[in-house]
């Protein structure tokens, strides 16, 4: 297992290594800009969710390689003593600038761009592509899911098929951000703060034999969180069951919370259980929903007119079943004073510093994005990237989860239905400004 | 960020918690077997490769929770004192049986199945099915990858996109049991000793502005270690400078490794690229292509006659792209003496402790698969699960990567082509003994 004390200076790829290797040894030390952004809308798709910030600044404010590192990289025989000498005291001394998490973006927009000597910039390209990747494609998966949602309650139950553990972690962070209302991942509740939520598995109510003694049993042991699994045999009697130890509960001056249903026709068998509960007086016992939900699957149940409250939302939005990756790249856009762009076939880049300004209406809705250059004022529109570090130093304190959490809800309900919609989507007008257009012209000649 | 010397014994789902809060309040501290296995091949697989035991072992071996982990159940108010102190001093006590690792499996097969008091072994469910998903999914991706290859090297590229920092470090394990020669990920060369490898982006060239002097700038650095990436501008001009700086290079006593290509027709393009260097004299400098490549465009650049002697195999491989879960679970088969079959809507597992025996003819070829019970023997077949811990103890050290990925190689080897193609391929024969039919039986009446 990995040493729990490894740092991840060393979870990049190994031409990074070489390539500033390359650039030390050949005294390429200007500074350079690369710009994170997202080539193409994956199926489906027609905005993004930032989020993943966070643990890149922290990485890279405290990037430093260890001497454990450091004896692995002479071992590899492969760097000059005078080059690991150089990277025993490197240290991230550039800038950063930024998109704050649960900032909605575009396709070709960048999500930050990092200004640094090349080595130093070069070198965070695979971690900030890892990171931001993961975070801003689940974040964009479950803001899809809430808003299938249409207000009822999503929790997180992606854990068990989440890709390792550090996934598990930060897709319940990235849901959590995009509007979901806790987690199963315990860890998760530690580590960020965000609420825990669980009911039980059908194994609970296997080892019992009787469904109705472990129910009851649960209901003894969380009187006040009891949310019992009514599928383990069948679904409608395991309904009557539950009915039954409510009102026992009931008597004893407790409320039993809700249900759960796990396999089956959600519509159908929703309707038929919230039938059940209401002829026995438990109109405020919840639905639980839980059984391979994404966003299309609970849009579908909810217009079929399913009698759900809540939704357990596991495995296909925790790896972002339908698009598992996104074209997300790190490009160099300059380097001293020139803008670069890339010619090879069809992977052109925008060259130069940039900025994204939105244009937003009297009624706060989104109007339009144009991509500008860095340094340059565009009427009537606000900047969207901060700077978040500069001379390798975070400019401020990380905001609290709520509160990227609340940007987030704030943007996507200023952004109209025909760019979010679950199906057919319009793409978002973004332009680039005449200056920006005039560095392409000039750095493609 | 996450604390570093953070454990995971809390990464886990809720309801796993408060379910053995309520065995340890309701005296449920009978012997449970819980089975984890596959329900469903994913569309286009026929077989899986077993990885993660590795991990899961240490995980169950070393299971404690700290005194943080306690602090935090505390303070969530939904744990008795009387169930915390319990769990202040838990630690696993049971035992697990498992396919080791690089071992083939196949549908409904169990992978491991852990028997302990119902808490300790209810209490691992999140975290083996976590680590043992996410490896064995990519291991049989991976294996697809390199049967496609016919003999052809095989890189791991996947690290920027691998859902995090722990799906890339497991990745890289996962496609070298598979047969991958190597990794471009720098910290799985340290943590698990996999070889690493690499070569250069397209900043790299860019940064110079100049690609035959970018060429030289690299071949300078790393004139036993050369591999040039052509196709920044125009590939076909660039096959050319990099075929002079060969020249160079062999002047100096030197010799390039070889070119990349990572855009275009890969087929046509190294084809063309081929015959430039093989013209030059340079028929020993190899082509490596990386160009969003999987089993299915790796088995067609090869049936087209593509002139690519390495494949750089990223992405998709890496998150697994057109099956990025399996359908993993890990259910309660016994109670006590008693076996259990859970009935729900087509959701049926094999009751009781279990055996998978591999029949085996004369020349080494797999010819079917028995799942038995755990204590039958079945006549001219081997049984594959092994125990690995007993009494909470490992029963031995964890056998080195490279006898993993030589196991799997014989395995591999074993298995007949109709089973391993990439399209249609039929499903290995799996049969249940009488002997565990007559347990079925009796646990569904």
């Amino acid at each position: 297992m990995i040493n729990p004390d490894e740092k991840f200076e060393l979870l990049t790829d190994l031409y990074e290594l070489t390539m500033t290797a390359s650039y030390f040894e050949n005294g390429m030390a200007e500074t350079a800009t690369f710009s994170l952004f997202i080539r193409k809308y994956p199926s489906g798709r027609a905005y993004f969710v930032a989020a993943g910030l966070e643990q890149f600044l922290d990485y890279a404010a405290n990037f430093q390689f260890s001497e454990s590192d450091l004896t692995f990289l002479d071992r590899t025989s492969l760097f000059s003593d005078d080059f690991l000498d150089y990277l025993k005291t490197m240290r991230f001394t550039g800038s950063v600038d930024a998109l704050a998490e649960g900032e909605i973006f575009f396709r070709d927009e960048p999500i930050l761009e990092v200004t640094a000597p090349i080595i130093e910039a070069q070198i965070l390209e695979t971690f900030v592509i890892n990171t931001i990747n993961l975070q801003s494609m689940i974040a964009t998966k479950a803001a899809r899911c809430v808003h299938a949602a249409a207000g009822r309650r999503l929790v997180d139950f992606s854990l068990r098929r989440a890709h390792g553990t550090d996934a598990g972690l930060k897709v319940a962070r990235s849901s959590y951000i995009a509007g979901f209302v806790a987690t199963s991942n315990v860890l998760a509740g530690k580590v960020y703060g965000i609420p825990i939520s669980g009911t039980m598995a059908h194994s609970y109510i296997s080892s019992f034999g009787d469904e109705l003694e472990a129910f009851r049993a649960f209901a003894r042991s969380f009187p006040k969180k009891t949310i019992l699994l009514i599928d383990t045999y069948d679904t409608i009697a395991g309904a009557r069951k539950a009915a039954k130890v409510a009102q026992e509960m009931a008597k004893e001056g407790h409320k039993l919370l809700g249900v759960r249903l796990d396999s089956g026709d959600m519509t159908d068998l929703s309707r038929q259980v919230r039938n059940i509960l209401d002829e026995a007086g438990l109109k405020d016992v919840e639905i639980f929903a839980s059984s391979t939900f994404d966003e299309y699957k609970i849009d579908r149940a909810i217009k079929e007119g399913a009698s759900i409250d809540a939704f357990g939302v596991g495995t296909k939005m925790g790896v972002s079943a339908d698009a598992p990756y996104f074209d997300i790249v790190y490009k160099l856009v300059q380097y001293g004073e020139r803008p670069i762009m890339k010619l090879s076939t069809g992977k052109v880049n925008l060259a130069g510093k940039k900025q994204v300004f939105r244009k937003i209406d009297r009624n706060g809705r989104f109007t339009e994005d144009v991509i500008g250059t860095r340094d340059e004022t565009i009427e009537s529109a606000s900047p969207l990237l901060e700077p978040v570090i500069q001379g390798g130093k975070l400019l401020r304190g990380h905001p609290p989860l709520k509160e990227i959490r609340e940007r987030f809800r704030k943007n996507f309900a200023a952004l109209d239905e025909k760019y979010k919609a679950l199906h057919d989507a319009q793409f978002y007008p973004v332009k680039l400004s005449a200056h920006l257009k005039e560095v392409q012209e000039a750095s493609s000649g």
